[in-house]
């Protein structure tokens, strides 16, 4: 089944952009995936293509409509459409590894990206719109944040990786962050690669590479022990 | 001062993608910044220009080899380059607003972009390597995460947002979520503009968003209220 992404943007010439290359690009080619950008603009009634204005209450910036963003969003999503429509949104759910594998089990996405102040309130309720966080920082819109999540969940679609063993053994697949990597040269500026790496015992090197995992989790993201984001401990 | 950002990469054709549109492609024209796309193969020394090899101690994937990306970055920044060398990596400290901002007021960024399993420890430490993470989740590459790193960054540079205001309402600046945006029509199938947005009333309508700000807050990211990631509480 092909896992269909349709993505509403003032930008559609941003997409494929980074997805139209390397594992991404191929599997759109192969077609594991597809891709329609669709251009807000085009549901626009007024000559000028009008898809924002003032914020009610004042203040700075741009809110985009509720009515042209419904016209989007039903053109790329009739009612029997199975897929979830996502909004890019720094007031979203911050996104986990743990909704990329939902995603990627599913038919697809609809993805809004924001632009300028925001979105208005009552298009996010009348659509059902999940709000989604790529994390607490400001993009110029929601693009760039659509190309993440869609690079996280296309590699993880069947066939996509070149080896599904390295999947699971990454950062937050068991709720720890990974472990060092060491490859050759056996010496680099007088570094040497960590004798237990090189000692052939498998059991060792296990236990070597638990223990850093957790050493590294435990000083850089104390938080992920605790309470990890809707990730389970393994 | 323009800043500059040299990008460490195998898809250096996945530069400047998105960046060279909308706002941060006019900054980029405009000389407010620069975006040098580096292909790191073009420091391998063999025939095959191999940049990876297998795991010290075996296991899945390959690891970016540490004396080919160091001549790699020692090509892109030389002693006396003041600027961070980042990494984007999911081990990496997570990114905030607050060093986006730290960001857009020096004078650029190296940043390496991961790919395989990752990069040899060795070079990391010896080149001194802020490892940054844009999330929890595990992209094909630090591509993307590049993309979405310098995204944020450049809007925040002078000159390249239109409306200086708009940076400072968003969410995170406060530490607080944004409140609802609504705009014209007045009514959108059925659902109205809240009465305090078009009572006129400025202290009624601001301490209504402050209210909703800190209502969504509670209600999505509780972790905001009481341990900001990095971030001034106002």
């Amino acid at each position: 089944m092909t896992f269909k992404a349709s993505v509403l943007t003032l930008y559609p010439e941003m997409f494929p952009g980074a997805l139209g290359l390397s594992l991404a690009g191929r599997a759109l080619e192969a077609g594991t995936w597809s891709l329609e950008a669709i251009q807000i603009r085009d549901f626009a009634t007024d000559k000028h293509r009008t898809v924002d204005d003032t914020p009610a209450g004042g203040g700075a910036g741009m809110v985009m409509r509720a009515d042209v963003l419904a016209r989007a969003i039903d053109h790329a999503s009739s009612p029997g459409d199975a897929r979830p429509r996502l909004l890019m949104s720094p007031r979203g759910k911050p996104l986990t590894q743990a909704r990329v594998r939902e995603l990627a089990v599913g038919p697809g996405a609809v993805i809004l990206c924001g632009r300028f102040e925001g979105v208005d309130q009552r298009l996010i309720e009348a659509r059902g719109l999940e709000e989604v966080s790529i994390g607490d920082f400001i993009l110029s819109g929601g693009e760039p944040a659509a190309l993440v999540l869609l690079d996280a969940v296309v590699r993880l679609l069947p066939g996509v990786m070149g080896n599904a063993v390295s999947g699971e053994e990454e950062s937050f697949e068991n709720g720890l962050l990974e472990h060092p990597h060491y490859t050759r040269p056996q010496e680099f500026e007088g570094r040497a690669i960590p004798e237990v790496l090189t000692s052939g015992n498998h059991a060792r090197i296990a236990k070597w590479r638990r223990s850093e995992s957790e050493r590294l989790t435990g000083e850089r993201r104390p938080d992920l022990l605790t309470a990890p984001p809707g990730l389970p401990r393994k």
